[in-house]
């Protein structure tokens, strides 16, 4: 089972590495981490991580991961991410993305028509590439899976292995990471946060969309 | 503010990415990631990071942090890496771990007569270097703060940056991430879990640590 993971300069480390702890581990994984380029990838906190493999590397994926970025994403090279996002996406059992990883699926046209989330600071963006936002933490529509912000990746990675490996596997996987948060306060959505932090940060993010293509 | 991440060779990604993912962002933090040798390192899950020090560049920190390794971490690097951990120590305001980490610290003689927490599976080797095993998921004595397994170093950090930077800042980072958890199954913990999950798991994971000198 190929599992490929897209890296790309500017993307928020996260994102991928929450699904990657999990779905490196489902039964015959063989994991290809590609990026335009191979080798070394500057994410935006600054930790780098190497993608073994360029995208003329890859041409199949069982599961397909996109995650996604704060600010500083360099888009120059989505052209050929784009092209090759669709090629895989094609062929791919799941296609999921992390974050602002579901605009990167928007903008190769693949959430055209489907149901979809993102982090809640960019999910008015989807409608501009047909999908339709849903604000739940992941969204399943077909073979595509969405995840909200962050650390959404998480839970979307362990409901995704149950679905290939079985439940069982997903609960071993979660008793493994010892994944039974308990955030220290209760606001980590919209809903629940402080409207005054809410607002700063919405300006922020959305400042950081804004400088960017997508 | 100097924040400094141990690499090394067979640790789990998870457990430094979710803290570094938001310790990274404190006000005036100066990020270190650090290794026996700088360059490429290999996790537990294949995926490479860089170190971009090595242990000699590095001989200050406010706050460290110590993640922990699955199966087929490399200890023969450890002796140098004790030492350093011990110097970083003294001078650390913080001195923290995540899942087997706290085993590091211990051997680092840093836990002697201190509280403690580690990976659930890992929680009856801690009194071997003197520290008191305590079965929550953030344990924190002195200066020294502990979490439980590799997720719990998501809770972990934003704890801390609470007390760092003020509960806004702390407030504003979980929204950013969206960290709002919903497991899709409320196994994460050994309290919560199938049994024979639990156990099997629990067989597995004891192997892997008599494999390890420590």
């Amino acid at each position: 089972m190929d599992i490929v993971f897209l890296f790309y300069e500017g993307m928020t480390a996260l994102d991928a590495i929450g699904p990657h702890e999990i779905l490196c581990r489902l039964p015959g994984a063989k994991v290809f981490r590609a990026a335009a380029a191979s080798g070394k990838v500057r994410t935006d906190s600054g930790l780098e991580l190497i993608a073994e493999y360029s995208l003329a590397d890859v041409s199949h994926a069982d599961v397909l991961v996109v995650p996604g970025a704060g600010s500083g994403a360099s888009l120059s090279e989505y052209p050929n991410v784009l092209a090759w996002l669709r090629k895989l996406h094609e062929c791919a059992t799941w296609t999921t993305s992390v974050c602002t990883g579901s605009l990167i699926l928007g903008a190769a046209g693949i959430l055209s028509g489907l149901q979809a989330t993102s982090h809640w600071a960019a999910l008015d963006r989807l409608p501009r590439w047909g999908a339709k936002p849903v604000n739940e933490r992941i969204v399943e529509d077909g073979k595509v899976i969405t995840a909200a912000g962050v650390s959404a990746g998480i839970d979307m990675a362990l409901t995704l292995a149950a679905k290939i490996a079985g439940q069982r596997f997903a609960e071993s996987m979660q008793l493994g990471i010892e994944y039974d948060p308990k955030p220290p306060f209760d606001v980590g959505s919209p809903e629940k946060a402080n409207p005054a932090i809410l607002e700063a940060l919405r300006i922020r993010m959305t400042a950081s969309f804004e400088a960017e293509p997508t």
